[in-house]
């Protein structure tokens, strides 16, 4: 069973196609065309490119677009190390599908929709618009036994890929990242921790807004879920089982999902951006497929996003998850394509060239 | 005549009224009922304070929005200080006006209008959507006299204030600054040389793209334009006519034009934050009004803005000006307000609390 699971998620790798050189480069052509001195729209031109050369297309079709929002749980929470009680992870999921939440504000305003997928709350949830893909009924307590098996944690990897795939054959080309799960950045922080090599108080920040007593406990934690669970570095499965928890692994399979069906995929903050690590690790050729959105709040951000190779491009001191940074960053997406596709030339303005 | 255009001047400044205090309040005790952890929302929450406080109301209807975009040009470019030849300031003001800028399209698709002025272009420019207030046609070159004099300076400022008034009877509530003038980083360069003590070194970009050999002369330029004109730091409008130019006047009037009728303004790259940075000497009560957008790549633009208490929120490693990395901050002011407008409250949503 395992193993099947396992030579799914290999396919689905092995699906991934090598960036479009050559469709980049006909998007820099395009892009010194355009009314502009050559590089002066920054981050703007470098989507453009990245966006030509993942799709093979000049300007592709990313009106449809959307954000997964993958919910779980976290055994680890009995250790204290969250703001908020455990129960706000299936009350928030409710909000997200009653549309009342940040992100759903802000996918409205994007253009984007929100799918919601419970892939790992400990509370049984239904509603007309939820994907119940329910992999765990939260985690176990990382600081006293692994997070997960092995087998839950390709499953919910599977379940990331196989919501990307039907979300590709409703007609969605541009994904971004979300999450919902109390005690998450405990998780990603301990995944953090063990894959870039950064200390746990380099790591560990305050999520939802704990004080000074908490953080410190919180780094514990994490010093402890590391030292008894050994979780093998050059084995990101096995990094994401012991340490990890149910929506990070989906969110993996989201971004390998999308990187196999030719689609960007935006990330969102920390957690995602901890997904991120481990999809790199387990594909590489993922990568060029990511576009990193904000800097978020939480403490080591940056450093992660360094040891992917991503650089945000918002800085709003936001620490609120959900994918809330991603869909923000869908507008210069769009913005991006808008350039490419509407600017004048500097032939067809008669403007002279420098 | 002079003392005239200083009473108008003054009378606009006499009519800023100070940041509505208890209207922010209401709306940071509105956004704490919000269901997020209280602050996790960044600068959104921080933007929704501050359009509370500008406009009295809780969530002021911004949906009308004008980039506005000052066209002049500089007599310095005698000094070769620019990639590009002065002919570009005309014919790019008929790309704006024909819809065909970088600008334009992130207008159109943020929803705003772009009011084009010839403020001081030194062309003969007609258009039926142009709107013609020429001060000067271009300014001398400051390395040899003084850019203009003061009665030109002050009467570019009121045309900026009289172009706002204009659009707020029109409608409008929310602007952006945005420019066009070959060789305008150079004078923005002096500005922020004489006000904030940063050394031309500091302050002293590359524009629209010099070589190494292009910026130690533009360095010298100003050097040269200071040591011979002796602008007064004390006095910004003397600054402004000895080392700056006419569309950085006339921003300096669309920024102080904006506060006077209680609208709030947003700060797009390095040329804007230098008319920002005179409009807050001029008139100190206008920075409350006041909204940072994004970091240019032009050198000194972060301490710039640190000059004035601004922070920014996108990095977009831009530098082309135009009012481009204000207009793309529209988005996030939309943002910010449809979060307050729309989200669910923890008692809404039956979210629990921290």
């Amino acid at each position: 069973m395992a193993d099947d699971l396992s030579i799914k998620l290999a396919e689905t790798i092995k699906k991934i196609k090598p960036f479009n050189e050559e469709s980049a480069s006909l998007a820099d052509h395009h892009s010194d065309r355009l009314t502009k001195p050559p590089g002066s729209l920054g981050k703007l031109e470098s989507i453009a490119r990245q966006l030509a050369g993942i799709s093979g297309q000049l300007w592709p079709d990313l009106s449809r677009k959307a954000v997964i929002v993958m919910a779980g749980d976290h055994g680890v929470c009995e250790e204290g190390v969250s703001a908020f009680p455990q129960a706000v992870t299936p009350q928030m999921v409710m909000n997200f599908l009653n549309g009342g939440a940040a992100v759903n504000v802000l996918a409205r305003q994007a253009g984007a929709d929100v799918v919601c997928v419970d892939i790992g709350v400990n509370a049984d949830l239904a509603h007309e618009r939820l994907v119940c893909r329910k992999i765990v009924r939260g985690t176990a307590n990382m600081a006293k036994q692994p997070a997960m098996t092995r087998e839950e944690t390709v499953q919910a990897i599977l379940v990331g890929i196989e919501v990307v795939n039907e979300q590709v054959k409703q007609g969605f080309r541009l994904f971004g990242t979300g999450e919902m799960g109390i005690g998450n950045t405990t998780a990603s922080a301990a995944i953090t921790t063990v894959l870039t090599g950064l200390s746990p108080e380099e790591s560990v920040g305050r999520g939802t807004g704990i004080n000074d007593a908490g953080w410190l406990n919180k780094v514990d934690v994490v010093k402890r879920a590391i030292e008894l669970n050994q979780p093998d570095a050059s084995d990101p499965i096995d990094v994401l089982a012991k340490v990890g928890g149910a929506e990070i692994a989906g969110l993996v399979g989201v971004i390998i999902g999308a990187a196999a069906n030719g689609c960007a995929v935006v990330i969102d903050g920390y957690i995602s951006s901890a997904a991120a690590l481990v999809a790199s690790r387990l594909a590489e050729q993922s990568k060029p497929y990511m576009i990193a959105s904000h800097l978020s709040q939480e403490k080591g951000h940056l450093k992660l996003l360094e040891s992917i190779g991503l650089s945000p491009m918002i800085q709003l001191e936001m620490r609120l998850g959900e994918g809330t940074g991603a869909v923000l960053c869908f507008h210069f997406i769009d913005a991006a394509l808008h350039l490419m596709q509407e600017m004048a030339t500097f032939e067809s303005a008669g403007v002279s060239k420098g």
